[in-house]
């Protein structure tokens, strides 16, 4: 799998760097993206891409990506000598025949850009997104596509995954009803910044009753700018994974092992990004992943028994209240931070407790008003493994008494998805109630497999190589 | 390791059964915790200890608690026939000895009840909690705790450990600094309810400066009336760590293997409670554990290098500001929610932001004007494994120059701890800034190392054996 590459590039004047930098640039023939070697004065060799300059740091230092993917900072008046050995950019500008062309007998998969790493460019510099989701721009991006769909792309939101909200999912699955129903492709791929990709990927999971084929998250943990991005691989995964797959599921498709030749389709509703910059951020929680596909084989592998098979129907129902909040509780959290919501016409409270499902003894009385005015309130634990269980100790059973509704072992974040849209649904609190006990898109389950959590121990029988990153 | 044992008994009135299964009880010599061989109507056979009533549930179901830990409802009209097989607290009471004797030469450890699963007896009747911590009660619950050190015991609070407040963890340094001043143990174990022993395992970490030994707090994630309980392994672990560590930490020692042989010595400052229900529920997050015990060797062996050693002065600070808030951030967290904690006089806000340490662009503005007031905002990482690094995205940077400090790769949980105790230490909010970029207790360190996080794939690589729960 070579690494994604980069288009475009970026001139000096807008480089971020400093003029002394710049003339020094001009002087070596360096430019943004060139590929070089450095001799620095105390003979310490260095290879790799010169980036623009970050928004913050001092702007006389030079960014230089190294092969290794890391980033390191060099003082130009370090640098003893300089080759530029070529042009990172230009590789692909140069590149032949890379537009859209229609595959025989491929199935059709059509992609939604929203925003985030995998479809951001040059942001580092300025701050802005350029989405580049033309079908011409993936195919040059990733040419191995070809092989597998013909695809089709329109870009939806350009916006940070930080800044989606119940509105923005409202719109995506008003969006995927229009395209299965129109265009009739073998799935979709949604390219979504990873933040909130597991927030997104629930709440469409909730919206989309019956589909014809899976909906597919997707992303970079590393801007395909980067040696070592995640972005061609999660791509190929995922348009595997929307072309073949047998169920119809909301998933997110992202990168599982150190050799790059494992993507992952974790449900939505069950998935959660655990780490903040590795590429296999994504875990399955309480449940393995629905799906594995080998990028380089094609192979895709069903790891569940039961999923939502593709159905002739689309039935989306894409309301989402705003009127949800999710409010994680802590050591002497006071009655008020409560109260705040009642006062504001909070319709819905996904309470993340501690344990089982436990807030201190002071809030139940709280609570129990929330319930008496009419929100919904439901349980979750902030361990995120496991389940809760309110009836082993007194703060459970006095909180169920007052009307909170357990969310079995679902996550925190599907239960604010979920809960934001049954109450886009209904007005009716006791039926709002009802169907948040209903196992609607598989993010509860009544036993939870052992194999679903990795243990205290897990590092002791990990086998792993460290080129993971 | 025999099961820990339980102390005293319950009345058939008390028992929370209905008059009919009481009259059951009374006419077939069943008493609450006999040990009994249930035939049933279909030919099942059932063996167990009867159970008190749960306060929920159906009064006519006879709760019959099997060997391997797990609890069955039995209807007492399904019940053929019934044989007392022995008085499961008899076992205790009749045992002679259970009284605390003073070993020659082994090191002291004193133990501080603070309430929890581990303190608790018949709970699930009353919902009170009973606690046991008379040095008499440890050495008759767990016996091996006589070859392996001289123990004195008080109660120093009995609560859940959800009803903690930073006003708790004050008292609770206090008295750590006075045990270590006037009985100069070897260390000291703290007996806490799983839920929040981070939260206080962390706190103290940061109140403690210099401690003569570590201060270890253990609990139980299945209370000592259960087979499968782990308070007696948890228990015999902590010992061993407080007697022999040469660190001088604030710990968490709990169960780490299936086995039942090796108790974990996490960080307070890096642990988790990461699973709901499972004995091995707390994990290092971002680092390794600081220690492993061998509870049958009782061999103790340190894993990371750095660490603080035992100290000839005792140095708490103890105050902890109770104006510091946890909070989540979701997608279409409106800005209000911040204001709220401007408005009510919060001097410090730990964010638990989004991959890298994002918040949504609408609330940066909000942010600004709390750090211009003069509250300090940290940012945490939600996803908890990885750090925040906010030169990355445009989003970060402007959080970065609208004041909010990163909490690198500390826990969110870690961090309100922190910023607790450093606003209980200083009013001027430049000098709380500085401390909380310190590295003061190894809750951030320069570089995670590969091998704290478990990785998308842990479950393809993971051995173990299917007995763990």
């Amino acid at each position: 799998m070579p690494p994604a590459r980069l288009t475009g590039s970026v001139g000096l004047e807008a480089s971020g760097y400093s003029d002394e930098v710049v003339k020094w640039m001009r002087e070596h023939g360096v430019r943004v993206f060139s590929r070089v070697r450095l001799r620095l004065s105390d003979g310490v060799e260095l290879r790799g891409i010169v980036m623009p300059r970050p928004r913050v740091g001092d702007r006389e230092v030079l960014v230089l990506k190294l092969d290794n993917g890391y980033n390191v900072g060099v003082h130009v008046s370090r640098v003893a000598d300089v080759d530029v050995l070529g042009e990172y950019a230009a590789t692909l500008e140069g590149k032949p025949g890379a537009t859209a062309k229609v595959g025989e007998g491929l199935p059709r998969v059509h992609f939604l850009g929203t925003g985030g790493t995998i479809a951001s460019r040059v942001d580092y510099v300025t701050g802005a997104v350029y989405p580049y989701f033309s079908a011409e721009e993936i195919y040059s991006m990733i040419p191995e596509l070809e092989e597998i769909a013909v695809i089709s792309a329109e870009t939806l939101f350009s916006i940070f995954s930080e800044d989606m909200t119940p509105s923005h999912w409202s719109q995506l699955a008003q969006h995927v009803k229009k395209v299965f129903e129109t265009e009739a492709p073998a799935g979709i791929v949604v390219a979504h910044g990873t933040d909130t990709m597991h927030y997104s990927a629930a709440a469409l999971a909730f919206a989309a009753r019956k589909l014809p084929g899976p909906v597919v998250f997707t992303g970079a943990q590393r801007s395909s700018d980067r040696p070592s991005s995640d972005a061609a691989v999660n791509v190929i995964g995922a348009t595997l994974v929307a072309a073949q797959a047998p169920f119809a599921e909301s998933v997110i498709a992202m990168h599982g092992s150190p050799d790059d030749r494992v993507v992952l389709a974790h449900r939505g509703v069950r998935a959660r990004k655990m780490h903040s910059s590795r590429r296999d951020a994504f875990m399955s929680i309480n449940s393995l992943p629905l799906a594995r596909v080998d990028v380089v084989s094609r192979e895709l592998k069903v790891l569940l028994g039961e999923y939502k098979p593709r159905s002739d129907e689309v039935e989306v129902h894409p309301r989402f209240s705003d009127k949800v909040a999710l409010v994680k509780f802590y050591p002497g959290m006071p009655g008020d931070v409560l109260e705040f919501y009642g006062e504001r016409g909070y319709r819905g409270l996904v309470l993340e407790g501690t344990g089982l499902g436990h807030v201190r003894s002071e809030l139940i009385e709280v609570v129990r008003k929330l319930v008496k005015d009419g929100v919904v309130v439901v349980m979750t634990t902030q361990c995120l493994w496991g389940r809760v269980n309110m009836n082993v100790y007194r703060t459970g059973v006095e909180l169920l008494e007052a009307g909170v509704v357990p969310a079995e072992d679902m996550l925190p974040e599907t239960a604010f998805a979920k809960l934001s849209w049954i109450l886009g649904q209904t007005e009716d609190v006791e039926e709002a109630k009802r169907l948040f006990r209903e196992n609607l898109a598989y993010e509860t389950s009544k036993r939870t497999e052992y194999i679903t959590y990795p243990g205290a121990m897990w590092w002791e029988h990990a086998i792993r190589t460290p080129a993971q990153g």
